[in-house]
């Protein structure tokens, strides 16, 4: 732990009588790279924020440059570029009649000393950048590396605005002991301000909240979160931003996936705080994770600059949560729904299939690959598993090309049950830019399309899924009444395993002692680890997104698993 | 910097009167998670360097776990394995009548004050665990991520054995100024101990040796620099270990690329050091570099169980040259190369690739592709790059049938120009498990083709390249008269602007300053921006080797580049 005594004290602006200091929340989308575009959105958010009178606005970690930068930030000459950028801002802002605020943005700096780049916050007043701070704690485990990228700030940074005494922090800075809110301590703030990137995770809001409320305690001042929202390439950011109290109160709290900008007023001296303008409450479980998908997928199409999605439709579950997800993301007819029926499809399948392009509006095509695999086997001659895989290679290059002729995304209709068991063909079902529920459990792939039918349901909509699609064993349809219980444990008993095996990293010893048989927990462990291994011979194609495996690290190669 | 008086200084072993002491170098080449495997391997080199009569037998950083094991180190019961592992390899040696033996290998521990993972070194003596060291300097750039993973340790070791005082590190720890040397320096050593996990660059063991030297002077004695040899996934490890003393002088030198058990000796007191065994002089850079892409190769089969491997030759040098690197990995009875003619293929091309297969005593297959393409089309009626991505995406799903149907490992052919640029099909040609020249430039294709054939006359063996394939305009023939110069500048001059944009990271106005022309720099900027914007859309297939690139990192969605 880095000693309190390590930091340097900073102070900027002047003392003086306590006033009454109006703050915006400003829980933005940013896209990494794009120093433009998100330094024009922080210009909009400003002049909006000006027009409802409030004197600090306050944006999300890395606002200039976006979030998580990664080795772009060892670029010297985009670090120049965002320095630019933000003296530029602040003399736009100061043009426009804005230079009295304060304008608090993230962006990227430079130990000069080390010559490494920092993760920096920066506040921009008067036409200038009028004072800054830097990232301490850097986080390096899940899916952060900004150890490996950053040279951490060694500064504790009060700015005093009308008075009011503010406490700055960067996001894993208040989420470890001791460091700059240790050192912020004692030093009689009105309130600690942090901005983050905090990326999304099944129920993480309490966990903020709670933490929050700690440092709050530490330093005797109310906190206020700003936290990012949007999709970033595999992460997903969630907003949620809020101010509480040392006492637990909220005071305010801003909605989960989507941009808002809100208010919350820092009482003058003598005054008391009062609540903000809105108080958001909590969405239930499956409605969080729903919205996250649609939110992933939105964003990862706006970013790459895509409007239309491409996927195969076979009647299952799995591609008819996909589309559903994408019809909430981009709109029913903006999807291209192929069905690439073979001999071993049943008719319950095709009829599934076009009965959900229709629920959603989408393009329906059928490309039947019979003559296609026939054309194939008449110079190849393949049994057994190759010609499965071969069925599933001709769907993917059919997938491919309306994305090469159309422009479209390909999605990738994969959950995670299936992809840690291997129950997939690379180059086949499993091609595709982006993969919307590679993070959800096969079991908690029907209940998020139970709970969007019931969600329909209950706005008097049409149900976008057909419950025969819920409701049916599922199957591959790669051989004559394959079923996926041939070669998997049922999906209950599976995903209860591989959340344990996977998740937890139990070992075979744990897992036993959890409770699950030995036969069920050595062909898990079986499948698990010989899917590893052949992700290792042929890494898997799409964009995963990271609702809960985080970004894929590097698993072993051998007896890895077999403890 | 850490702070010298923060290291705690331990001492194993009693002093005495210095002793001759024979120490044994064993490079070898190990398996990330195969603790049997290498454990096997450490008593066998044990055994050999037992009959050398050796006293000390030194092995690479983490010979038991294999190197590097990444989040692997994360799973508890590994870590319990690994530690049982090193245990029970005591004992076997002690009961093979090997305990008087010092025998050091790397493995991983754990630091249970914080439950985290350390990079351990290991000496096992007398049938038990004797001593121990664990690495300071957790290297957290390019291909390293050690920070990430384990805990830092804090004493400084030297032991004793025989009289002969051995100060120890491992491999970053003399990379780094201060640290565990700096406190190593003035406790009176005989002789400085680094084991390691160096990869592989061009030219490195030039900078290790001098580097060594230095860290010689540093503490008052010679230093023997252990690595280890192989490839691990998407790392190559060249070993060249060596002892050299602090004038400089080498007093031993193992082999690049292969396994090897070589000895020097530890003067007795009032004697002095020898030279050892062998002084293997280097390797030129090109000789080096083709022998570091079949190690590559031949250790990525090995280690994923694969004896032969399939490719499409198309009769262009790049699947030449990969062909005749496979052939030097597992021999060309091994090779599955696959002509797969289309109607712009040309004679010439049919032709040399027929004559490569029986150069190399490939097996060689005609998979003509035109009734596969007329049968997508008569569905899809796909124009432009639709079209001649359906021509790549037709022989993707060949290699791969081959791959599935022998079980033979599919390789990618394209070169590190080509791929910068994304001058290829995704799912297409660059589907595979492995790809080993993707970290050649096209330039250095042509170079090390024109080595290989000039080294098998030198040695009076037929040359095994087509000279048509090195000496022909390079195309892709995917359309009437396609060559790559209609969509690329010409190679010589590519290949300076891609070096200097990707691996010196220079921006367009230092690209400018190195003399380019901007039209050359504009157009080699968006050919890499886009490439890397479709790459993240869909990521490469295959895996990717390490020779200059480093391991894949996220790179920037948009507008990153164009500063």
């Amino acid at each position: 732990m880095t000693r309190v005594d390590e930091f340097e004290r900073v102070e900027y602006g002047v003392a003086g009588s306590k006033r009454s200091l109006k703050m915006a929340l400003a829980q933005i989308d940013t896209c990494v790279g794009d120093l433009d575009g998100n330094a024009a959105k922080v210009l909009e958010y400003a002049r909006r924020a000006a027009r409802d009178e409030a004197r600090l606005v306050v944006f999300p970690e890395m606002t200039l440059t976006g979030y998580p930068i990664e080795d772009l930030a060892l670029r010297a000459t985009f670090r120049r570029a965002a320095w630019d950028k933000a003296n530029e801002l602040a003399g736009q802002l100061s043009e426009q009649g804005l230079g009295d605020l304060y304008i608090v943005v993230g962006t990227v700096g430079t130990d000069h000393e080390k010559d490494l780049p920092r993760n920096r916050m920066v506040v921009l007043h008067d036409g200038v950048v009028w004072a800054g701070y830097d990232k301490h704690f850097l986080p390096n485990y899940g899916v952060f590396d900004e150890f490996r990228i950053f040279s951490p700030g060694q500064r504790s940074v009060v700015l005093t605005i009308d008075g009011q005494r503010i406490g700055v922090a960067i996001c894993e800075d208040i989420w470890q002991d001791g460091g700059p809110i240790q050192a912020l301590a004692g030093r009689n703030l009105d309130l600690l301000l942090t901005i983050n990137g905090s990326p999304y995770e099944e129920g993480k809001g309490h966990v903020r909240r709670e933490l929050a409320e700690r440092r709050a305690r530490e330093v005797a001042a109310p906190v206020a979160y700003v936290n990012q929202v949007g999709g970033q390439d595999d992460l997903i950011f969630d907003g949620g931003s809020f101010v509480i109290d040392q006492d637990g109160r909220l005071l305010e709290h801003s909605p989960q996936f989507r941009e808002d900008l809100c208010y919350w007023t820092l009482p003058a001296a003598g005054e008391s705080a009062q609540v903000g303008s809105q108080l958001t409450p909590d969405m239930d479980g499956d409605e969080e994770v729903y919205r996250a998908c649609v939110l992933g997928l939105r964003d990862y199409m706006a970013k790459n600059h895509f409007t239309g999605v491409c996927l195969g439709l076979s009647g299952g579950i799995d591609s008819a949560l996909v589309a559903t997800i994408a019809a909430d993301a981009c709109g029913g007819s903006n999807i291209w729904g192929i069905s690439m029926p073979s001999r071993y499809s049943s008719d319950g399948s095709k009829d599934d299939a076009a009965d959900l392009a229709e629920r959603l509006g989408a393009h329906y095509e059928v490309q039947a690959i019979e003559t296609l695999f026939s054309a194939f086997q008449d110079q190849l001659n393949l049994t057994g598993v190759a010609a499965e895989n071969l069925q599933a290679r001709i769907r993917g290059v059919i997938v491919m090309a309306y994305s090469n002729a159309k422009g479209l995304l390909a999605l990738a209709t994969g959950n995670k049950s299936e992809l840690a068991c291997g129950y997939s063909t690379i180059y086949g079902d499993a091609v595709g830019g982006y993969a919307p529920i590679k993070d959800l459990l096969k079991t908690r792939v029907w209940q998020l399309s139970r709970w969007r039918n019931a969600q329909a349901k209950a706005a008097g909509e049409p149900e976008p899924i057909p419950v025969a699609s819920i409701t049916k064993a599922p199957s591959a349809e790669l051989r004559e009444g394959q079923k996926d219980s041939d070669s998997l444990p049922d999906y209950g008993l599976l995903d209860k395993v591989l959340e344990a095996y996977i998740e937890k990293a139990h070992g075979r010893a744990d897992l036993l002692a959890d409770g699950f048989d030995p036969k069920t927990v050595d062909t898990v462990m079986r499948l698990v680890d010989r899917a590893e291994w052949k992700r290792r011979q042929y890494p898997l194609g799409p964009k995963l997104t990271a609702l809960a495996f985080g970004r894929d690290r590097r698993l072993p190669v051998t007896n890895a698993f077999a403890e």
